[in-house]
């Protein structure tokens, strides 16, 4: 079935300890984007632009099958642009620099043929921005949302009002934190599924994500990874991966979506091995169901002791 | 089978969130010895006392079955005594005082008939203790050991010796990215195993722990718990719980570890719900198996997606 992203399409500038990238392709829903595509067609692309963005970059998502007129070039402005260092373990970053450019006026503005996507996924960006792209689908099956700490602290009202209408929210667990305003994870949960989304995903990175929805909790492992060089974009990945699994499915149920977390996961998992997006433009179909397997045998729980 | 447990018993001072408790039983070996008892035995404990520790707390372990011939009083000194306090999300501490006294002369001189003991736990300890009390052991079939930053800092030399008669370690991952010098865990764990120990098992505290064997890398995940009250003691508890599984069934392949992982996590998930050991008091065998059914149901992989 027909999926939908809307968020950011980036220069990234990226520190790690393994090495440096200096303005390249990223943003949240190329990310997304990218990993939806491996799971599902047609996968369309809403998003702005700046004068600078090379036409290459446009061309490599569009070879790699994603519907791209919805993204839109401002003439009057540069690319959105963001920096980041990461610290020594990975699970912690700086950010150096963030210009909004294009992004601080970006109205969406849905091609036609867009706006009946059966999958909607609302990269993180202004929740009222992610409220005009849903005024402008015609009741799609599933609307998949992310999120982030700024807004939560930011515009709480207009990110409470988008909470109201999303199936799913995926976010990390200092953020769950943060919006419930409660520690513990399990309440945490309850607080914000209280807010709109029945199903809830809390990413913890290298720990993994737990699912909750109204009768499974799931916990899935990160898969333990030994060279890990860039985590940017791993949780657009995840919810890419994530959406992707359930507009190829069109089932939304509880084993559904533990289906679409493991999905999710498999695919942040190989995004990290390489700096920005790489890793997603050649990967095969057969490395990620072997990753998928992988998986499984990961957290194969000994069945010695229910006997 | 007889699993030996040499470590601290002590008092502690726990601040949480939720409440302070002054001065209660706590200590490594407390901990593993309650928890091995639900699961082989006899459990033996081998540890030291000052003049200051009530009798009610001995009788206490021994009503729980716990064999404690091989706790000494020392009627020179205090007991070791530990204060800490909790952060507000319960993953972080702060330690406001750690009194050693009689733990400071602590001589092990097990008793005779604990000398056979065919599965030996070695609680954090000086590793030169923990030395000491290996050369008091005839050949046990298998010695599981903890240790934590304070040794890998200051005593490096004594903890490698150590490392090099173990079959199993058993830290957090902070303390396996220390003692590895890198903090990518995969790397982290083959450079830990060729130190000594086949079997590693890194802890992580709300998202679980990594098993790592020969044949077996496993992810076990946390129980989300909805009340945690008291983070104190749940590693040791961990440690009891799986070493008094393999001591149990007396096999230790990987299969064997990964269930005693399972049974360390849901003893571990026990332990925090009340302070100080008081929850492993009045635990049931029926609500043991309960929490392991919930550890299976929790991270369930979806079978749908291998088909």
């Amino acid at each position: 079935m027909s999926l939908l992203a809307v968020g950011t399409v980036a220069f990234d500038t990226i520190e790690t300890p393994f090495g440096r990238a200096e303005r390249i392709l990223g943003g949240s829903a190329t990310y997304i984007t990218l990993a939806a595509r491996f799971l599902t067609e047609p996968v369309r692309l809403d998003a702005v632009v700046g004068r600078d963005f090379p036409d290459e970059h446009i061309a490599l998502l569009r070879e790699r099958g994603v519907d791209t007129r919805g993204l839109v070039r401002d003439p009057n402005g540069e690319t959105f642009f963001w920096a980041g260092r990461y610290h020594y373990d990975l699970n912690q970053r700086d950010t150096l620099a963030t210009h909004l450019n294009v992004l601080a006026t970006f109205e969406p503005n849905l091609p036609a043929d867009f706006r009946d996507s059966r999958v909607v996924c609302l990269g993180n960006l202004d929740p009222t921005v992610q409220a005009r792209v849903l005024d402008q689908t015609e009741a799609p099956d599933l609307v998949v949302m992310d999120t982030m700490n700024y807004w939560i602290e930011q515009t709480p009202e207009a990110l409470r009002d988008v909470l109201g209408r999303v199936d799913v929210l995926i976010i990390n667990d200092a953020e769950a934190r943060e919006l419930a305003g409660q520690p513990n994870l399990v309440r945490a949960a309850r607080a914000i599924r209280a807010m709109g989304p029945e199903t809830l995903v809390i990413k913890k990175g290298e720990h993994g994500a737990l699912l909750f929805t109204d009768d499974v909790v799931f916990s899935a492992p990160a898969y333990p990874l030994e060279d890990i060089h860039d985590p940017t974009g791993a949780g657009d990945t995840f919810l890419g991966g994530f959406a992707g699994h359930l507009a190829r499915t069109g089932t939304y149920d509880g084993e559904a979506m533990k289906e679409a977390v493991v999905l999710g996961s498999a695919l942040a998992s190989f995004v990290v091995e390489a700096f920005g997006p790489e890793r997603l433009l050649d990967l095969t179909p057969e490395a990620l169901a072997s990753r998928v397997a992988a998986f499984h045998r990961l957290s194969a729980m000994p069945a010695g002791l229910l006997a």
